[in-house]
């Protein structure tokens, strides 16, 4: 359907597809190895370019991750990125033993939720991270830093932009090559957020340098990307079919669906290379095999009418 | 909580309730009129100054509101403006021997809707208006216009912006103080609402007539209301608790939840006057009575956590 396009906005958007890693690993229906594969080759025939494959943290932390050195190897012929999650140094050795080329580091914006999630202090994290990042360019991998908590907090409530931006700056300054700027307890609104953008360019941080990554646990997660498109954001985190939640908010949906997301870029004329149909047969495939349906409303929306 | 405000954005919304109406009037659990006064009573007590109360339409066609004669009596100590939509001068009749001082009437931008659901085509339904209109100008009634699928018709596809804008004009021509534009299947994105917009003004529309009412189909509608703010529209239609649905989509949700748009233009330090804890409180105490959850996330979120 032919509407009219916007101005003023990118014309292109890279999205970071986080289903297969943020989202699986917030569900509590174990999912068999083979299935995440099928899963990501899925993600990739659709379209998505950089897919989060899956975590390289103790087993003991996240347990529907365990599988992560039987995974990967089934994923060298898939035509996309993939990322994986690296905790620490051990993490880092295990992903790169595996051929990985992306890792990403998980980092807190805020004293509570890095004593809670990372049981260090934001410092002691920075610190755990240094050689991590380090080592990782050494090797030729590209690192994307993620900050959580860049927004609200669910113990210390609105996060003061500047202590973001500095952890943010710190992240970069490891050596990180992007940063992705998240709203865990999605709590964050679109003035919020060109604010924070707006702060980090003035403290020397391109914008194309930054992901966002936004929760739908309030209904804000599209608004808010559409803010960060308007401030010239590219890179746009979503996990497919909107799989994974919050701890925090358990009665919320979680993550951005990818298909609401490509819905919207899609009317902008924004290109992603994303088929939506392909897409959405994926995200309803998956949820099949969760044993529930999709919190996507674009998901809902399609495979009502299929 | 304290977040960095939005600029170039208005300072105030006149939120436009429309849950007691167009939410209740999709619902298939029939509500006790003692129910909806309860109802409108507690949402102009959370801050909502226009509630539109119900629809004096021939209760054949619409069953769930044939109550109408005995619930508007029970309004008369409600604080807030009562809009009543009437489809013909029968039912101007009804409402306006009933004392209602604002009236709305539903139009379509396209000719398959305004067959279906008018049994008429676009020049007869707004020829059966116009006495409509100018019999409610001369008792003294504000009117508001609705234009339905303004954006997509489920049978004709994308609606080109001008047939829309050439329906709109006709709607105010015949008298209707304000417009407001409907995403009725809810597959509008941002820059087609910008488009409309401008296109609009263009015709010369003031942006201050405008109202825009958008559905949550695709999870656009509040990235939908973004944009329009950010073209200077301040009158938003929203349904309290996400209340009602689209009869084209039946497994998505209706129209925007009121809660999810009071959290951003909170967030953005819009003023509203609304109380978002006792309007959230309204929606589940509503929602006990429809014997299902609210499809609002902020409602979920916000439920959760009391």
């Amino acid at each position: 359907m032919t509407v009219p396009s916007a101005t003023g906005l990118p014309p292109r958007v890279r999205i970071h597809e986080v289903g297969a890693r943020d989202g699986l690993q917030n569900e509590k229906t174990a999912v068999p190895t083979e299935v995440k594969a099928e899963f990501i080759h899925r993600l990739a025939a659709a379209g998505l370019t950089t897919v989060e494959a899956t975590s390289f943290v103790h087993p003991k932390w996240v347990p529907q991750l365990a599988d992560a050195e039987q995974l990967f190897p089934l994923l060298s012929d898939v035509p996309a990125e993939l990322p994986v999650l690296v905790p620490n140094e051990r993490g880092l050795d295990r992903a790169l033993a595996l051929g990985a080329t992306r890792i990403a580091v998980f980092g807190s914006a805020t004293e509570t939720f890095a004593a809670r999630n990372l049981n260090r202090t934001v410092a002691e994290s920075l610190a755990m991270f240094e050689p991590v990042v380090a080592r990782a360019k050494a090797a030729g991998a590209h690192v994307r830093g993620y900050l959580s908590m860049c927004f609200g907090d669910p113990w210390e409530g609105a996060v003061p932009v500047p202590q973001v931006v500095r952890t943010a700056k710190a992240l970069l300054d490891l050596g990180c090559d992007e940063l992705s700027l998240g709203d865990t307890i999605g709590v964050a609104t679109p003035g919020h957020v060109q604010a924070l953008l707006g702060e980090l360019n003035a403290a020397g941080v391109a914008t194309g340098r930054i992901g966002v990554h936004f929760h739908d646990t309030y209904g804000q997660a599209l608004s808010n990307t559409l803010a960060a498109l308007q401030h010239g954001v590219t890179t746009v985190d979503a996990s497919a079919g909107g799989l994974g939640g919050c701890p925090y908010a358990k009665s919320a949906t979680g993550n951005l669906a990818t298909e609401d997301l490509v819905w919207m870029l899609d009317g902008l004329g924004i290109e992603t290379g994303v088929d939506l149909a392909a897409l959405t047969a994926t995200s309803v495939w998956m949820a099949e095999r969760l044993g529930r349906p999709s919190p996507s409303r674009t998901v809902r929306a399609l495979s009502h009418k299929e």
